[in-house]
């Protein structure tokens, strides 16, 4: 029997896809950068059907590329152009088998949208804090495997933070049977926050027990005109004084980036009077009703006479909420229309986030005049997403053609301020040579060993990562 | 030339130990509960010393033992009888590095004591919230390699959630350059938080950068009386709802452990009018100055209201506070009066301690009547001591005999709510045998070819936890 027949053996021949217009949406992400070929895509609808298609796939020797909601933008979720890996697809693993709003837990499968996992939590008048923007397609299973980032990262910390335990399948089919709402259990290795950011490498999470939180009762939201980052740094050292807990987001962005949205969105609108250089997108929420808005006006206002801060619009109804972060919601999506974009996902330090855009601002337009850097992100836990537009009515194809020289003057800074060249969307295909340069060899060394030690035929998204 | 000059030859004469009378101090714990012998103990003075003494280690196969402030309770800084193994003491590790207010973080090596590092923290109107009872002579090297847990985890986590990177020495020598102060870095697996917790069997921990915090400016505590378990947990869920952010600390007491504070600690008083079968502490910080207490009043008032609380006593000074605080810092302690104690170190879900209790109390008393237990602990995340007292008047030794029947009947009770035999104290040698019955095998399989993988000799605390 083949491969293929051993694999629909398992999960049933309409779960095997083959044909090449029935798996195109799986061996390509959306935006086209990343594709490969794929041998086919497997779809189990359970925890024990992955487990036997792994132990198939590690007899025989076949790579296999877990995949979630394929909104991943590093290209760890398509196969290479071999044609000899199989996708696995966990979509099907889309049971939410537990709420638990007294222990405050959630226990949901690798293919449930992180949309619906934040639903499944609001029912039971709890919160999930993960949110991005791809929240509507991307899964659970991928957000893990990836450490995923996003808005609420300086209040609640990434994925890994809010997990308790993960169900995984080994490469060889074992299931690591990690689901736990403990809170403390110290009763060996941190086995759940080593597969969650290994980007499919050492398991196939299938399950996670995830921390919920108490839903907050009342929300404010702030959009700031700033002359400086160094303003924004300080406003954000104020909050943190004066507010900590109930910060929630802490998002900056460069006036071009607004030109860009004013431009490209019609239905977006300046939320000042007048232009600033620089704004923060601030949100506060608090488990009590009263009090913070009052508490957060006053601290503007503070703010203002202390000359941080030039002017502030507070959202005064959720409509107005949602155009404060459409501003912030878009910004990357708007710098097509400005031509060719080259793109960083780059954290340091809080405090060297003004120094760092700075100077790698001045860098690349010294290198490439004309050149418009575009840096914005989350200030709140120092993830600048550092991309640069092309010169106004430069040649596109030539402008992107300078990609990887453009990426080595930020990265240069990067590495000067000890930061990371990738601080939320993982390494994948895009930056695994890069990693090698950039990364402490001794732990290059220690990955290399525990990846051996836990798939020693490498047959768990072979060639991402490491 | 023989291992002890090579050391020397490394660390200087005066830091290799190695008379008995020199040496006592660190081959057996303060309670005298675990000891063994040693060839000597190691002092090294920095990262480098501690480098050439494991190169020399795995080289020479020579066990080693790593410890701090020798003040773990499971026996994990403690060696073996063969008198074959050194003790790598951290001690002279003690510099603060780094503390660093704008991004909220701290560089201190593995020496320092927590008590030193809270203060450094403060010294710069910062806050490390990570607090335990033996803060004042525990140090950060162990603090990290046992996860400590201590009475803040409800709202901060343990002490790999405060941790950003760490500087640690593997078995051969080479050194993990870990540290960091980025707070999203998504570059490879996150070998910081699979050392933190190995309990010295991955690597020695040198250093580590540590998440700080806003500094609270108002904290308000209150001791509460209560009929049963039940209503500590819808006290906590109430404080949850509407407090969230505020909670710091959540501590469950029977009164038959206030009986015995008060019966043997001369200082100690009863902080309500009437007893109640169960208490709870809870502590509320804020950044704001104002409202905290009053919130907190409004908020016993209203669950007295509703009979979920009996009384309600606020602590009006910080002496007050401090009192209240002594019932449960002591609590431990205060049990050896009453004659043997059999200890565990268990947690369940949140959502189930009142159950398990209930299981666990009724199930030892069955089997031992007269045994009085003593269930107490950080209810607001799930982590009981179930301490077990003898029977008034019992023989003490044949009490004590019966130490591994007792633990039988209550982690029966821990397993069928699949909680943890270890929630913060760690393995060890005390429950390395146990950990084998209880623990899931793929995890210990896991466990087991990581640590081959990265101590291949074995050399790294050799019959601890694995």
């Amino acid at each position: 029997m083949d491969l293929l027949a051993r694999l629909a053996a398992i999960v049933g021949e309409k779960s095997v896809l083959a044909e090449p217009d029935e798996i195109s949406a799986y061996t390509q992400e959306p935006r086209g950068l990343f594709f490969g070929r794929a041998l086919a895509v497997v779809k189990p609808s359970n925890v024990a059907e992955v487990s036997r298609v792994l132990a198939l796939c590690n007899e025989s020797g076949t790579g296999v590329v877990p995949q979630g909601g394929n909104t991943g933008l590093v290209g760890g979720q398509t196969p290479d152009s071999s044609g000899g890996q199989i996708i696995l697809s966990l979509r099907k693993l889309d049971h939410i088998r537990e709420v638990d709003p007294v222990s405050d837990t959630m226990t949901v499968e690798a293919g449930v949208t992180l949309a619906r996992a934040q639903n499944a939590a609001e029912d039971k008048d709890r919160y999930f804090p993960l949110s991005l923007a791809s929240e509507g397609s991307c899964t659970i299973g991928g957000n893990l495997a990836t450490n995923a980032g996003g808005v609420h990262v300086v209040a609640y910390g990434s994925a890994r933070d809010m997990t308790l335990g993960v169900e995984a399948v080994l490469a060889d089919g074992r299931i690591l049977s990690g689901l736990t709402k403990l809170r403390k259990d110290n009763t060996g290795y941190d086995l759940t926050r080593l597969i969650i950011g290994s980007e499919g490498t050492l398991g196939v999470i299938t399950a996670a027990t995830l921390k919920l939180f108490a839903r907050p009762r009342a929300r404010t939201t702030f959009f700031l005109g700033l002359e400086t980052p160094a303003a924004a740094l300080e406003l954000l050292n104020l909050l943190k004084a004066s507010m900590g807990g109930a910060l929630q987001a802490f998002e900056l962005l460069p006036r071009i980036g607004v030109d860009f949205v004013l431009r490209h969105l019609k239905s977006a609108r300046d939320p000042l009077s007048q232009a600033f250089p620089w704004y923060a997108l601030v949100e506060l929420a608090s488990q009590h009703d009263d009090g913070l808005t009052e508490a957060a006006l006053q601290l503007a206002a503070r703010a203002s006479a202390d000359g941080v801060v030039g002017e502030a619009a507070f959202a005064a109804s959720l409509a107005q909420r949602a155009d404060f972060w459409r501003l912030r919601e878009s910004m990357s999506e708007v710098q097509k229309h400005e031509g060719g974009s080259i793109k960083h996902d780059v954290s340091v330090a809080v405090k060297d986030v003004p120094e760092f855009i700075e100077e790698a601002s001045r860098l690349v337009v010294a290198r490439i005049p004309g050149a418009r850097p575009v840096p914005f992100g989350h200030m709140g836990d120092g993830n600048i997403h550092f991309n640069v537009s092309q010169p106004v009515g430069a040649d596109k194809s030539a402008f992107l053609a300078r990609w990887r020289e453009v990426n080595d003057i930020v990265h240069a800074v990067v590495a000067k301020f000890e930061g990371s060249i990738s601080a939320e969307h993982g390494v994948g295909k895009l930056k695994r040579d890069l990693l090698i340069e950039v990364k402490d060899p001794v732990a290059l060394e220690m990955m290399r060993a525990i990846k051996s030690s836990l798939d020693p035929k490498g047959i768990l998204n072979p060639g991402k990562l490491l």
